[in-house]
């Protein structure tokens, strides 16, 4: 039976029980884990069992609320938020949560801790919840726009997972997608693979199952092949962190795709959480890219693809420069990916 | 122990017995398997046991050859044609070289058949090992003219498998490169994984394992970022048919490779075997892309990647537009990827 995508929802935290969607067992089973400690918090950001920047965030906040539940000291404050934030080095939105809750807790006493922490870590999650829909609603339109000129479905290409599982819900480059699949409008999802994660075939794929959105899952090669055949009207994927200037870093292989999508006048955007912008930062090259365990490259559920002894290098993400993407959808609105296309939409950052 | 890359030889025929090295056991098991029956052929070619076009070529040429001692009559001519140029569609010369030979047997007495065609293929296979050698030969000076420019090792991309697996010896893309490294200049190659069938996980780095050519695996969508970082100096690809306008014809992802090569200014080259040209065709859109089995997507050894049920598609080829194209390493020298380019080294074709 299919559910709603509003029932894809990879965190609750119903009386204070937080429970999470293990992903690492998707696509082939659905197991849901209780959270009960900042350990178990920590240990599900560590092993990806919770992944997706705004997801990492919003179980981190859960996980400084556990903490202040078992111990509200000054103490297991500053602990638990440097355990929360040693779980992934490179994520900037993590430490950004996490600071902004432990600055606020630091302000009250510790009496008080463990209540407001739960009722931050709530209220990050409707929030982001709110930014999604936000983006889905303004994201809509593209769609609806390719619907209303051609015949067939409109034919979306998405890389990676932007989707539900990687936020409280709705999912930024999904967002759009599921508001334009409630509304009837015929379309089909090409999905990447997403090497070496598989973050495409287990659960952008998942997702798009459960729900009943038509795709098919396509090996990150062939993205330029359907957009050179006319087989894609449209590209929306997510973002790790945008630059003020527009240029959008993203998991790897999202830069070929917008090459293709350029190159064939195929339009390209990024659904843009404000909370994923780098205000500070207009320099490609100051983005630091992590690089990931070479294994994921070496080997798939436990079987070796390369030869015993075989150098591989695995760099987890690569930065579109703003010239080939179309625009950015925010949760304020669409723009260009440009400096002033987002100051337009967040004035409040111009200097 | 390390073998010279001369060592590396898919297909011999030694008295009459015709010996394959099974791809689909690499890179974990080295298994030859004998080819007795036109049957064996086929199964071998689609299967893809054997691949790459110039050693399909040359196993189908041995096809005929097997199909021959057993039954040299004009149907059992016929019918083998028919069954080994059906095995795999894209490729140009499989089509070419079972015409050829077909018709140098319909010119002689069933009795002489057999015997004819067998040396026939011993010649194709000579042919195409001195095509790759030349083709080194070629495209030497041009990682010469890197190493000479810069300090460290001349990095180059490659992607699929062009190498000494996929023809009769010293591979076509690789060729270049093998010479390179024997004459001690210092290089290192990126290695596509090439999704779905990973050829260059599984093959490419295997040969150049065995060879002692440094290199390393990345995923697919890696090369892009390589490139913008300045990683590569110089793409080689093969090709599995060329237009006579230059456009090239080759393994899916290569075209998005194309694409990140001219976006940054990295020289990319085709080697390009003289017998995968099709002089008959300068229309892009003339070319059958080969769509495989979608289980090679939705599978790996055995393990599924997508959910149960999950649509998958597998395009097999990509078009990389000439105008990406820096040049073709042909067996006749270095030309633009234009039909003047090609005509100026294949004066006989000019009509």
């Amino acid at each position: 039976m299919r559910m709603s995508f509003t029932g894809l929802v990879p965190i609750t935290a119903a009386g204070g029980e937080v429970r999470i969607l293990d992903q690492t067992r998707l696509p082939h089973e659905v197991v849901h884990r209780s959270l009960r400690t900042l350990e178990d918090a920590a240990e599900a950001i560590r092993t990806m069992r919770v992944r997706g920047a705004p997801l990492i965030g919003v179980t981190a906040a859960y996980g400084l609320a556990l903490a202040m539940r078992s111990d509200p000291s000054d103490e297991q404050l500053a602990e638990a938020a440097d355990i929360l934030i040693a779980t992934r080095p490179t994520g900037v939105n993590l430490r950004c949560v996490v600071d902004a809750v432990s600055a606020l807790l630091e302000g009250i006493s510790p009496g008080d801790r463990a209540v407001v922490a739960l009722r931050e870590a709530n209220r990050l999650q409707e929030e982001d919840l709110a930014v999604n829909r936000a983006i889905g609603e303004h994201g809509l339109p593209l769609i609806e726009a390719v619907a209303d000129r051609k015949d067939g479905p409109v034919q979306v290409l998405t890389h990676c997972n932007a989707g539900a599982l990687a936020t409280t819900g709705y999912g930024t480059a999904t967002s759009p997608i599921y508001l334009a699949f409630e509304a009837g409008i015929p379309l089909h999802v090409w999905v990447d693979e997403t090497r070496p994660r598989n973050q495409g075939s287990a659960l952008t794929a998942w997702e798009f199952g459960q729900v009943g959105v038509p795709h098919t899952v396509i090996v990150d090669n062939a993205g330029g092949h359907l957009m050179q055949k006319g087989l894609v009207d449209l590209c929306l994927v997510g973002t790790d962190r945008t630059l003020a200037s527009g240029d959008v870093c993203n998991k790897i292989g999202t830069y070929l795709k917008a090459l293709a999508a350029f190159d064939n006048g195929v339009p390209f955007y990024a659904a843009v959480p404000g909370l994923s912008i780098d205000w500070e930062s207009t320099d490609i090259e100051s983005v630091p890219i992590e690089e990931r365990d070479s294994r994921e490259v070496a080997e798939l559920a436990g079987i070796r693809l390369v030869p015993e002894g075989t150098p591989t290098a695995n760099f987890g993400f690569d930065i579109t420069p703003a010239r080939l993407m179309t625009g950015l959808i925010t949760e304020r609105g669409v723009c260009r990916a440009t400096e002033e296309g987002l100051l337009g939409l967040y004035p409040e950052r111009a200097t």
